[in-house]
């Protein structure tokens, strides 16, 4: 089980590296052959590479991620944490909850993010 | 798929009759054939009975929880909720994130909870 500690530092990294806009290091957190679905309910992606495919486009949206609150490991090989996204040049934000699991080397092996459309709303 | 509305009204409903110690009232918020698995990386809880056993437990510990950012819904069957629980008669905090998923009576069939040592930090 990989030390929870690893995986919170694991997903500040990849708030950090989406907001550095560096979508092969977000990729680099990934194990080989992670899974990523986002929005949850959403077709799975498969992979490293179309795991960067699907961050270089979240990140010439233009958005941006910031926490919600403190990421929350667990007592398994898994973490999650709330954060919200800026998007559409910052007149809407969407809340969404990003829950990761780990290998023992400390790399995501898969990745679900919970929101819905009802999840974005204008800022006001 | 269940309404995202309508997960979410019941997650909200969930941390209400939590608090009003009601663990009946939590128990029929499930599905009879539900899963309970908190911490993640715990034994799997199965069933209404058991899952009734667990928050009777838990609510006689006298914790009180409370939403820590909006509930997000899902394009799917699922919805994650960042709450803290206030533990220890007060003099502590522990940091949750629940994932749920539900049926299309809007039952919950699962529910993770992601928290670990490391999440219960003393009340300053």
């Amino acid at each position: 089980v990989p030390d929870t500690k690893i995986m919170k530092a694991k997903m500040l990294a990849y708030l950090d590296a989406f907001n550095a806009r560096d979508a092969e290091a977000i990729a680099n957190l990934y194990a080989a052959n992670a899974t990523l679905e986002d929005p949850v309910g959403s077709e799975l992606k498969h992979g490293r590479e179309a795991i960067a495919a699907f961050y270089r486009y979240a990140i010439q949206t233009g958005a941006t991620l910031k926490l919600a609150a403190p990421v929350r490991g667990s007592h398994g090989n898994s973490a999650a944490m709330a954060f919200d996204v800026a998007a559409g040049g910052g007149t809407m934000t969407i809340r969404v909850i990003d829950g990761m699991t780990f290998n023992e080397g400390g790399e995501i092996t898969s990745m679900r993010a919970y929101w819905g459309l009802d999840d974005i709303e204008p800022v006001k």
